[in-house]
């Protein structure tokens, strides 16, 4: 039998700003990469969501950003001593574990989100301050990220548990990395095409390349994506499918 | 041999705004109030100020505050649902709970700041707010409060231990409550009275207050200020006449 | 032939924090009351709502509020010198002012939002503030502000033009002020109740109260909301009723 | 005769947080760059300072940045959409020429701040953006930039004046920008060193390059610091050594 994990960026609202079904999503994912305060998310919010995965047994962990609450972390930024970001990543991280203890849950992993992540992949220096952040704050923390990654390859370094994470609607390089959506054919818009891709992952071990190379991978979990048309039945979908394969949605770790 | 406390807010110092002489400050003081990113403060802010302390064995606590950056958290805040201001005040709490263990020390004690603080004294339902804050995080975190005031006596209705602390330039109406800045007399400029008053509650246990009145008060810290002109000097010299005194410095509670 | 303005709180977006449904809402209303960047909007969002508002013929103003993100304006907010706020309306009402030149339309009003706009409305110090800052920017500025109220005095005694507003779905107190949201009757959640006070309104010059007054009236703007489920369908329907009755829907101020 | 302009950046307080000897400076310069509140100033800063360079016939103008008050300005941010960054531009210029207006002055230039500054002098793209935005505004207003460099050319080819900038304790390469500050000799220490460099670009039209070099240049203003240690008094003998030599300082341009 085979198990993988859906994971999920949640609790990406902001004051009175709302954004995504986040019950709805917590439905049907098993693991909620929760917003910090610095890109999104702020402390209501982060009770919230906390709340909503305990109840439906989701497990949770901390999304670190930029700090850069106007651009949503998705801008790209640099000119920062590398331990003055690892501090702004403590501080996320130290925040929402503790968050989750207060409000009854226990925080499992640290996934970066956007620029942070994007940036971190292909930057090695980058990628030592996110596995040196989550390190430093607790051992036992799942470092979720892409495989063929300098952010796999320093977490491994730092001596982190690795979640190796999946993508189902985004095509892969001959190096194994994500194509860049300024490139065309880099986002599958065929459920069943994601399907196959999946499944061609999950249960065949093997990364389906541009190039049609045939990488191994071992993946642990399945990125879905909350913020986008119809996130809800998309992904209800497709964890229906993959059930219907015998692959059993759980989490990676326990919180 | 009587003991005394003297807590400072430190690390109020934000991005590039460098303000305080936080380094001297923590010479002279036995437990530091630290910004926790709402009013002041920062990661890298927050960082250094923990070193510091830690490598002087002065013990630490959180210093949270509205979420209020542009005001410092001196303007006066309303019309949050209770629990909202409960989870942000949480927020900090942990935020700092957990830096301070990241960097080596052990966070003791909780003290609001600015105008949290100075509202919460008079207004019980507020001071529930922050007590519930400080209880839910930890009941073994020090709550550092007035006396006479709602603050204390909700703290000590949550359970918490609390730390009473006094001013040495302040005056003190006959309730017990400082004398409000708008009124002539309410600050001590005279170093010779600020000790004397300090002596009169340490050494006797009382407040002496404008009316003439002497309230009883058992004194566990003594909240000096680092960012008036002089601070430095003026701190220097009040502690080494408390020492003169045969009063030792020391914190309320070891981190 | 009765004319009415209908205005609307506009461009309250943030980032990529979206709300409302800004172009729907501008076919309908006459005037449109954009966020400066201080509570809600951003430089883009105050770009895209000019230009929207300028196609249909909508005429512009600014709705400052205070130094308030995190908030969204409608936490209430004192202890900041009169002159600081003053200033911050200033810059507020200034970069809306200018924006709207560069983006090819003119600015004729001002009206202040939530907290703010509530507080002075019953505070004359406050009132003086907001039309002090009005008039130091350009007299010519329209303020919009409900009648009976501290800041309609205080607006016309800085010699400003005042348009009266009134509410379709709010009763009024003998006094003529909004019944505080917090007592029952406040709201009027039937359209047809709406209308009828409308109407009494715009074609008698009489605000009907709860105490069962008839205070005279002579508006010059219905507010109308859309940020609330089905705003557009409501305001919609209103304005066609409204103009079923004669009543021709337009701008206090051209722009 | 030869004239010469002394632009220095001012107003970069942001709420409790006071740098700069601002007042000292404004006796001492001809044009201030004052921050319009997005990476430091805010409202009552912006007022203060307009008004301390109106009452010394100090001229002023926008010295706008990316939106990141945490960073200063000083973070290396891309990935927005250029007319995004534009917009963004264009909000700051116009509230600073508002506020100028409110407060009795003219703001008669723009120059960028920081990161901004430094990434569109060798950027064409982004250039061209600073360029658009200062033309979006009005364009009598003059672009502070240094020579050789993108953002020249862009101002040029948007039809702007450009007023041709140099520094006194910064190299030059033999492509006429500056000497990274990353790599030896970049900084000129020495002020001797410094005022020959300003004297052979202001009374021989060239600029000493680190190559051994002599490229012509027209200088219209030299920025001096508000910033570091002993600003007050290094710009005070600048000021007194470029007098003796019969160089008047003046500025550029008339608020």
């Amino acid at each position: 039998m085979r198990t993988l994990d859906l994971n999920c960026d949640i609790g990406e609202s902001f004051g009175a700003w709302s954004v995504g079904e986040d019950a709805a999503m917590l439905d049907l994912v098993s693991t909620a990469n929760i917003a910090c305060g610095f890109h999104a998310g702020d402390p209501m919010v982060m009770r919230d969501t906390i709340r909503l995965a305990r109840e439906r047994g989701v497990s949770i962990g901390a999304h670190p950003s930029f700090f850069d609450r106007f651009g949503f972390g998705r801008r790209r930024i640099s000119g920062e001593p590398p331990e003055d970001l690892e501090a702004q990543l403590i501080y996320q991280i130290v925040a929402m574990q503790g968050m989750a203890e207060v409000y009854g849950h226990k925080m499992t992993h640290v996934k970066t989100h956007g620029a942070l992540g994007n940036m971190a992949a292909v930057d090695p220096d980058l990628a030592r301050v996110c596995a040196r952040a989550v390190a430093a704050v607790d051992r036992s923390l799942v470092y979720v990220s892409l495989p063929y990654s300098e952010t796999y390859a320093a977490a491994e370094a730092a001596g982190l548990t690795v979640a190796c994470e999946i993508y189902a609607d985004r095509t892969y390089t001959d190096k194994g990395e994500l194509t860049p959506r300024s490139q065309p054919g880099a986002v599958i818009h065929d459920p069943a095409q994601s399907l196959d891709q999946v499944l061609e992952m999950v249960l065949n071990g093997h990364i389906p390349t541009t190039g049609g190379k045939r990488l191994p991978v071992d993946p642990a979990t399945l990125c879905v994506h909350g913020d986008t048309p119809g996130a809800v039945g998309i992904t209800r979908n497709l964890r229906g499918a993959l059930e219907a394969e015998g692959i059993v949605i759980a989490p990676f770790a326990r919180g």
